[in-house]
């Protein structure tokens, strides 16, 4: 930790053709300043909202301590969908947050400073976090409200794969859902982050039965799941097959039309939950905009319907939680219990793939079209897969027709955002990534 | 049980007088059929949709077993909210039900007889039943799907006021409500009978802070309760008092406007279930048509707004889980729990009051005027509290404002049933009993 570090966030002008030496920067700094050089770290910077060009590893100086707060050297970075969204700008509506800005919800990594106040930790400790933002660089200051010592045996990478995921598959079967045994769950994207954790937890209680949906070509993949279903638009049929009375639990992270079918399929004292927004970024076969529109459209629910019917309707939100509503402690307690179910082997996190800083955009592409099984790691530490300039080239003279709607896309929310764009320049970040499965470590 | 019993349940045109001795009608039931005299019990049959007069004790053929049917000598009876609603025609709207009809949800007594299929009951056993209806007679006919057996040290008035009330508590606040040691309840009318089965229940979980509201007259007999709040128009600023943060749990049998200020009241991950329906009989200070308009104009809530408030909505409406939806066995295993915290003392059922069947009229009232403190009880062997004639006509003079509108509403809405009212005549049923509160056995 640097005595001399200053809080300044803005971004530089000038961007680092080479992350992973930008000490051409540093000189230019001092230039300007006249003071003595501020240390400085690798960090994802969102320079505006938009497309995957918008997401850039630049050098930042390195945080201050705060009252309360510990310094966390990174060890491993947490991706998520909720990461797509606010890139894109719709995780608030309108954006609160303006960019430039360093992303990233949550990582883990050891203590290597403790700031005034802070009492249970100490230097050296290995931790998670789960941080409203900053987490994807090589130091975090957080508040411990939000740190989470890990257990001896848990590596960094599980820790990122585990806490926040497992937290809300925790949160969303036993906080929420109530789930006994000899119920039946349905749980949508039973292939990504989440809905892995949440089968693998649904196996804690006794004879669940537990529907998944998913994309077919992930089938193999997937495990712990008693009925695997592809979500085409009749999914509907193949769930009232194998649960011809309902289900007692629907998790659904897709809301649209999503909500309205996964309510109709609950049995009586049947619970639904919307917990997230995976929709509005998988653009799979709708645009962007079509897909944003039917996620606000849901229908809303009469009170007097569900005593009719006996039907619970919830939704669960881990960030606003944390950061708005000040539930820290009860997220706490679920991260002890989930701790705990991982000491005991109960359950054990799947990491999908690891990336360094540099190849971030390969691994939101690989989030944003649904390739991963279980979680997608960024690793500080880890070189970046060579590029060759040939390949860079390459890439753009044959855009595919998608990347070009995507591009498009990108361009309409480029405009809105202009403000924040008017800072940005001459971007080169790769724009679409080869289609890498190899990249787990 | 008689061999030569019918199935016919339509009432008789001649009203019993002295409806403890009513064999002067069957004689003239004998002179038209020409057939064997049919046996007989006492019954509360709703004549027809509307008031207190609509509400009679008459005559019926016993029931007739059908198959999975157990038969039920009656020892008590339980008198409940849905009773008035039922008795106005409001529980279902329209009524699906025609009158006339024997009243009754639930009743408790000795098993006189076992129908074909029957397994797992005997005669001579102690039991409780759930009824769609006809539960307040001396003999109910009732598939063993309702029917439960209770602990032996169990009296039948303990069995009418534990069943149907704790088994709704034990739903509200373990199978809807999820609820945990250091939370807070809110409870509405936690005088009445669910009131008080929630204010038990709560204490058998660790730390819980019950508040109740309650009109002023009742808070001194109210007990178990944390923070007891008069039912006014301000009671949330009360409620803000004592719990700043929210609470995590309301239990809400008001609706209308009480929907909209439970849910403000809710902490983040908190609640709210609407269970009951008092509000449309109270008639404390609007009329009851006005009521009913606020019950149904509840407002619609937004999975999204859900999801960005980290908060839940439920229904829970037992009559409608036992009877349309099939959850029999849901309601069986709540049932065993609650029977299992009254053997070990955790639980003990609070009753106000024991009525004659024939003075279900007195018994209505005191319910409709919330004067109860715990469960109103029918016993069919009860003697019925003399009235000489001279009280009838000293009461039907002395009418006050209130009693004058209640009875407008009576016509009203017998206009309304006009049709089935037309097979009533002659009635001489009191309409408004006297307040005795020394009616308690």
């Amino acid at each position: 930790m640097s005595e001399t570090a200053t809080n300044d966030t803005t971004p530089k002008d000038v961007e680092t053709k080479d992350q992973k030496n930008g000490d051409q920067n540093g000189e230019e700094e001092k230039d300007k300043t006249q003071t003595p050089p501020v240390k400085e770290m690798r960090a994802i910077v969102l320079t505006g909202f938009g497309g995957l060009k918008s997401v850039k590893v630049m050098k930042r100086p390195e945080p201050t301590l705060s009252e309360g707060e510990v310094l966390i050297r990174v060890k491993a970075c947490g991706l998520n969908f909720p990461d797509l969204m606010l890139r894109q700008g719709v995780i608030d509506n309108p954006p609160k947050t303006k960019a430039p800005f360093i992303m990233g919800f949550e990582c883990a990594g050891e203590i290597e400073a403790v700031g005034e106040g802070v009492t249970g930790f100490r230097v050296g400790d290995r931790v998670a976090a789960l941080s409203e933002a900053k987490a994807w660089a090589e130091l975090v200051a957080i508040n411990t409200k939000y740190v989470y010592k890990i257990p001896a045996k848990m590596s960094f990478q599980d820790a990122v794969a585990t806490t926040m995921n497992y937290v809300v598959a925790y949160a969303l079967l036993f906080g929420v859902g109530n789930l006994k045994s000899d119920q039946t769950v349905l749980v949508h994207s039973v292939g990504g982050g989440v809905g892995q954790a949440v089968a693998q937890l649904a196996k804690t209680v006794g004879n669940v039965t537990l529907i998944g949906t998913a994309t077919k070509a992930k089938h193999e993949s997937i495990q712990n799941v008693t009925h695997l279903i592809d979500h085409t638009n009749d999914y509907i049929q193949e769930i009232k097959k194998v649960a011809p009375d309902g289900v007692d639990l629907v998790l659904d992270c897709l809301c649209g039309d999503d909500a309205n079918k996964g309510y109709s399929l609950l049995k009586p004292m049947g619970r639904y939950i919307l917990y997230g927004t995976s929709c509005v970024v998988s653009g799979e076969t709708k645009s962007f905009f079509s897909f944003a529109k039917s996620w606000w459209q849901v229908d809303k629910v009469s009170p007097m319907k569900l005593f009719d019917e006996n039907k619970t309707i919830a939704g669960f939100n881990l960030r606003q939680l944390l950061y708005q509503q000040g539930r820290d402690e009860y997220v706490r307690d679920i991260v002890d219990n989930v701790y705990k179910l991982y000491s005991e082997g109960q359950i054990k996190p799947v990491v999908d793939s690891t990336w360094a800083l540099e190849d971030i955009a390969d691994a939101m592409q690989k989030l944003h079209d649904r390739k991963n099984i279980g979680k997608v790691v960024l690793d500080p530490s880890q070189e970046p897969i060579p590029r060759p300039p040939e390949e860079v080239i390459e890439k753009k003279r044959k855009g595919s027709a998608k990347e070009k709607e995507t591009k498009d896309k990108d361009k309409e929310k480029d405009k809105e955002n202009k403000e924040s764009k008017d800072k940005v320049e001459n971007s080169d970040s790769t724009e679409k990534a080869p289609e890498n499965g190899d990249n787990s470590k």
